[in-house]
């Protein structure tokens, strides 16, 4: 690990220009704008899902959005020396919301709990609403307050990015509401601060991006928009050559998380544990049969979305069990160590 | 509430003839064996799954078990003055393993990683092998070890019963392996000990049953069996009249809980959220739209079982949030006062 | 074969009462109402899936049924010499709508393209409607005529049973609005006259039932409503012993036909897939794999309903590909020998 | 309509250097290769599945090809004039295979009947196996021979393209592996010759390609291979200005088809059926109830596949009941007629 003062620091400030048609809403397909080397810092912000537009309850994004331009990502960042078959790893040292308010919206045919374009059914839409939320950044808090019944409830600030993800394999480019296998849109509360994220790369310099950073989200995000907010983050960004990465996985400090992005339901939840499987059979070196049993008694499965083109499931596997076993050679530790030096030395 | 001395106690004792043929498969279909006033306090105890056949990683459940004969529930309990359109309500003061022992198996055409009767694929089995569990019920551990790779790990005991339900509506008997509107086989690990469990009253009398032990299980329950035991349990039974609650649902200190079981999981999700949603607006007064908002920023949705008949979904709602309203005019904190008062004078 | 003057006839005249509470709504859990030996003629006939009670475009069913007697049935017949491991053989002879009229209706959480209670949704429901259908039994069409808009076109009658099947396993009691492996309400358009449906025995005697006719459907049944219709009904009824039928299977002059009753839809198609595979495999000696290649190239993939409490798929085979091999031994030929005797000579 | 000598013919040659590293293997993200005018007739050829690299019973695609390259397609063809908000119409003059033999396969990931990387699970694979099929062009017959079991049977003969869009919607590029509703992947035996397919255009141009030829394959296309061909094809393209098509649609002789492709399969049901129903209301002028009513009557629901990325329904109506009305301003009416030209001029 190299000492606080080689640990080397990238500062990128996205363009100012607000015109949301000028922004990045894929993964693939775009030029890279700045290159990072392994180990480096990155400290960067993001624009919330709606690209600003969305400021009070009276805002509908149906009024002052444009359907085309939603869920703006910043990047994509060049890795360099990053190849497919590589994983990236990229830790989040900090997500802090970049503004004191967020907003939530029911989009009429959006969301887990409403005919959809492919849950195609012939009922009414839902009306479309936005809730307005205050941010404590001090005391950290998300203050819920109810529009049209009464009810108010200071729910825990927990700062996230529901999106984060490279280029995708076979030359596609996917729309930045997308989740699969190269990450995307999985909005899984999971990918908060402290956690190292691992992502398989499929193109030289893997492309990375990320925004939808999310003041808080319960699991499921069930009607489909969180606590939506710009962010400012700070990550360091490494790289495990030659190890591949076949879904999204998650290390904290407590757990090891895998992800599995499809429809049904039942298929991500099958996606994210053969992953998880296949992960302990990696690290701890157990047979197939055995992490099955290990994880069936052990593991814990919440749902991160519902709502989303695909759905995606997480499942989490507690590090307390893994007998002292460090997965992926010890890169999170490594970023753990980074991030407590450059807290040190701002 | 009743002083603890007029708490009314039964003790039921299940035939102790062990042929698995006598015992009890269905929820509908049998007669009574005792009736329960509410507000009474039952003790029991019930088979595992496996009526207790399986007792060595030797054993295989497909050479000692008839498969006409797996999961036997303890009851029916008759419920007396339970009619359809009440809710009976059972909280669970004790769930401890009657032995110091529990086992889990991987067979072939069961669990959420394997094709299976209705996932019907053309792929060769997965191979059918037992884990044996020693269980130290003093340090609360619950001990693993792999069978054919080498890792040994103490899990913590989480004593809960996969399987509680009372009588079908519409006429229906269903087996014990199938979970549903009438509780059945949930396979939740929050059914644990100090939670209060609701069930919709389709027949007169209830008829409530339940078994299916499990020294613990992680969530999703993925390879379908759990750490199987037989419980000894005691429940309090009471009865909410003239409310009906379409699924199942618990009430822990800390949770509300909401349950969904069908296919694909998506739909099981939208039953435990739609559910969710309903009981937050007939606890405190919010609107459809302000309850969909809130359960989608502070919702927690852990997966119960992707390997039953059916699956089955939980949607868990924070109490903290709810500024003090107490759900099902607080028939958990009576329950909870009871099982504390039965403490005291065991 | 027997000669025509031994074909043996058994009419059954169901209890003329109408009141809807003293029919059969299940499938098991019914003493039988007469006894037929394999080889036996039974003449009966059915009511239609309101009990009679939606006789006009201005009926609700919501409002002259009661959601507790919905899809009677006529039955359960105790077939003599039936035990589980045999499969059940009954050939519809012929389907005749009883009256000149039928009825669909559109019931607001029921269909394929609504929310309903287990795609559970916020949506507001869809408007309860009737449709009423003239039926021309001699030209053999079923009149269409829009309510709230104009356009009428006369459809071909297509006469079939909806819900046809025998008492399930495992002690097990289901509603006649269940599709199973016991049959029940698949709605498939392909059970109609001229068909042989082999049915897996599961109790003593079978305890086979039938009803919900319908005068015609599309494929889906996709607002869950067909052409509703009493029906009189002719079957010859037989016995294959010691052969076992894991999901309903039918066979017309043309097709062999399977089914699968399940959710996700998917899984019913593979489960209808993977018993169209072991079907051939039984029947002309292929492999595995070459009757995968096989069906692959050659099977049609009808949806059945995508509305019943789980979904039905069909695969058909063309018997012209089965270079004259005869399906269970030939059952569907003897069948249709033995009604062709009967018209000549009814 | 144009009288035949102004019908425009345009030949496209693909690039006969056969590295299949340098075809086209997405819908999206490529320069078109020709300009084609609406009202114009084009003729080409389209490579099978395989590149042409699997040409006997002894050649595995695992071996053989590269998995970043399968299933090539011809073009992008940029339309003269299109626009998103317009409809493509591609009438499909005669699809003809290019050689007197095709091939299929079992790919051990892939199929309705297996695990594969999304229903992913534990199971063994099953082998992969490859099956060549002699194609009797004259007599319009393909020759099923089983591997290691003993069964032969002729097939008709029914080309079709299982691969047929134009580049997505969002800036998307999609791998010729996917279907939706910019077409792709979709695998439906109704693309055969004598259909127009209708296509929503997302960019100027279109950018029309297609490919994968079958000489013919059952619904479902249940291993996931249909017959693999080479095809020589000849296409009439034009434009609907101003009309959007949501999801591909095709008109026979006989039908309007409708297509839905995501998962479960429910999903593509609904959407495929919605679809119909809201072609029916524009053509008819029938109101939603009451088409739904008419679809639950009239339509056929054949399965296209279970296999690809995501699944594909159709949805079928007879032309027969629209009372004359003509689909689409009668653009497959001039289609034909155009064709009928082709064929007396050729």
């Amino acid at each position: 690990m190299p000492p606080n003062d080689t640990l080397s620091r990238l500062s990128f400030e996205p363009d100012p220009d607000d015109d949301p048609a000028g922004l990045l809403y894929t993964f693939g397909g775009a030029a890279p704008v700045a290159s990072v080397r392994p180990g480096q810092v990155l400290s960067t912000w993001t624009r919330d899902c709606f690209a600003g537009r969305v400021r009070s309850a009276a805002d509908k994004a149906s009024e002052v959005c444009d359907p085309r331009y939603i869920n703006p990502q910043t990047g994509p960042f060049y890795i360099e020396g990053a190849e497919p078959g590589d994983t990236l790893a990229v830790h989040f040292v900090s997500i802090e919301p970049r503004f004191g308010w967020g907003v939530s919206a029911n989009l009429p045919l959006f969301g887990a709990l409403t005919a959809t374009p492919t849950t195609a059914l012939l009922n009414p839409p839902l009306p479309e609403l936005t809730w307005f939320y205050e941010l404590d950044l001090s005391d950290r808090l998300v203050r819920y307050r109810a529009r049209d019944s009464v009810h108010e409830v200071d729910l825990p600030l927990d700062p996230m990015h529901g999106t984060v993800g490279v280029a995708p394999a076979l030359g596609e480019v996917r729309s930045s509401l997308a989740p699969g296998n190269w990450g995307g849109n999985m909005d899984t509360p999971e990918m908060r601060a402290g956690v190292t994220c691992y992502l398989g790369v499929n193109v030289p310099g893997a492309l990375f991006s990320f925004g939808d950073g999310h003041a808080r989200q319960g699991e499921g995000e069930t009607c489909g928009v969180a606590v939506e907010t710009a962010m400012d983050t700070v990550v360091i960004i490494d790289l495990i050559k030659d190890r591949s990465t076949p879904w999204p996985r998650l290390e904290s400090d407590d757990y090891l998380i895998t992800t599995g992005s499809t429809k049904p339901l039942e298929d991500a939840f099958r996606i994210a544990h053969t992953e998880l499987i296949g992960w302990l059979c990696e690290e701890v070196g157990l047979s197939v049969m055995d992490a099955y049993q290990l994880v069936t008694q052990a593991a814990l499965s919440p749902v991160a979305n519902v709502v989303d083109t695909v759905y995606t499931m997480t499942a989490k596997f507690p590090k307390a069990y893994l007998n002292g076993a460090r997965a992926m050679n010890g890169m999170h530790q490594l970023m753990i160590e980074r991030a407590r030096l450059l807290r040190i030395n701002p």
